[in-house]
């Protein structure tokens, strides 16, 4: 058994890179809810949905986000009413949305619409919200003060100056039933090469969680989602730097040290491995950029290999 | 001042009649809510949807329901999704609930959401939903017990025996700001050519309504909706019968007599005007077809001359 802490994109690439490697049956992906938001009265799971549509192979490869052959009916509408439209949601994803709100209402818990939805499209390995509580990341910026999670992200495009990460909701949050049995039954736990401080943290704030990685710590391998001290995408790198810490792979052995004892970096950082072996990880050296062709089993391989 | 009050076609069709012969700003629609629903997390108003639509000039007069143009790119998703699709909602209206759900959520009122949504597609009467209170219309039905509104209209096409209506929540809802003045100032009060048992007695079931009414009769004029004994459009007929009242104009007067003085009749109901006015109310006869060429204001007319 294989798990994987997941935050959005990076995430997503990683279980696929797994799944070409490994019984998909036999991974299990735990998922960040911590950027869920309740938009027009819809719960939109912008990780969930990035993962299940990439598995799903929906998404759209041109883009880079979203789904493949979207279309914006519905938002144009919105738009033309004066709604709120910032956060575009597209009318195949809408219909997420509207299912994934509906089965909520009628009793169904998140785990079992996240279970439906990946049925439907056909996703065969599993996948855990991290909870089905609420938990909403947070931000303190220096120009805008207290922000929510999408407008940290979509709103301001992360163009702003963060000196505060908050997880509200996590200390009462309890892991969805299932989580700490894949933590505790996993041969190998992995963390993705998503955000450490919005993607996997949230994760590792839901009580019960962080615990169980500090004990199993020798089944764990984190993947460094920096290159050439650099996210491939998103503000990893800027926050970082914003909160005190160190955006190359030894800042990040720093932060995983206590729950994992491996970390995975790219090629390019090769020089970093004496400086992230010095915290007190092993270092393995291979290609990280998922997009590359091969690269994605290949550090599937790697993980599974070591 | 006119002020009217509202089901969903025939109460647009008469809106749109009257806005012909009379000033726009000086009518006011007082729309029945007790159809609202809550679907995929979304506040559905079909009553005030289909007269806005209407006054908008965006209403499908091919289809005789929806709007013009509509698309069901999300419909089409959702049921693939396996999602709940016998409410279908198109592109376009689904943009109109979007938008209502997340200022509701904001905290604004279904009667500032009406009003932004009105004065978006250019409605220029004023409309005041009954209530802004949850007041459900439910059905005893002999083939399925209770059933919401939608099951009963939407999901079982009205095609079932029904032995009692309720309006859950009238008892304790409060009349929307600005309906009591509407009707206390109005020189003439219109009862629409709606459904008497599901479109206007949900109105009259919101406390303080009705005995308006009671107190103004001799201003308020009704229009029956059937016409030689059936309904246009919709189970007035059948439902009146089954609920022990004549399907007639005499029977729709009964049901009126409290609360108007004046009962609209069609033509080829001429025959029963004497019925009407032994129940102790005038009786005007004309075309209360108003799909027909030129019979909306002509009955407009006739309306506001009496």
């Amino acid at each position: 058994m294989i798990t994987v802490l997941c935050g959005g994109v990076g995430a997503a690439r990683m279980l696929q890179a797994l799944r070409e490697v490994a019984e998909p049956s036999s991974i299990t992906g735990i998922v960040n809810t911590g950027d869920d938001l309740t938009l027009h009265g819809l719960r939109v799971c912008p990780d969930l949905d990035t993962i299940t549509y990439t598995l799903a192979g929906l998404n759209n490869e041109v883009t880079g986000w979203g789904l493949e052959g979207e279309t914006w009916r519905v938002m144009d509408e919105l738009e033309q009413l004066g709604g709120e439209s910032w956060f575009r949601l597209g009318d195949r994803d809408l219909a997420t949305h509207l299912f994934r709100t509906q089965r909520l209402a009628q009793g169904a818990t998140l785990r079992q619409v996240t279970s439906e939805l990946g049925a439907r499209l056909g996703v065969d390995v599993t996948l855990l919200p991290m909870t089905e509580d609420t938990v909403a990341t947070a931000f303190e910026s220096v120009e805008h003060g207290r922000l929510s999670f999408q407008d940290y992200f979509v709103r301001y495009r992360h163009d702003v100056t963060i000196t505060e990460i908050t997880f509200d909701g996590a200390a009462a949050a309890l892991p969805t039933p299932g989580v700490l049995e894949a933590l505790e039954e996993a041969e190998r736990i992995v963390i993705s090469p998503s955000n450490p401080l919005i993607s996997i943290a949230p994760i590792l704030a839901v009580p019960g969680i962080r615990s169980v990685l500090e004990r199993r710590r020798a089944q764990v391998i984190a993947v460094s989602p920096l290159i050439g001290g650099k996210a491939l995408k998103g503000p990893a790198d800027r926050l970082l730097r914003e909160l005190g810490h160190d955006p190359s792979p030894q800042g990040i052995a720093r932060l995983y040290r206590d729950v994992a004892s491996t970390l995975v970096i790219d090629e390019v950082d090769q020089a970093t491995a004496a400086l992230v072996r010095a915290e007190g990880l092993s270092c393995l050296v291979t290609n990280t950029i998922m997009s590359e062709p091969g690269a994605g089993p290949q550090l599937a391989k790697v993980i599974l290999d070591a």
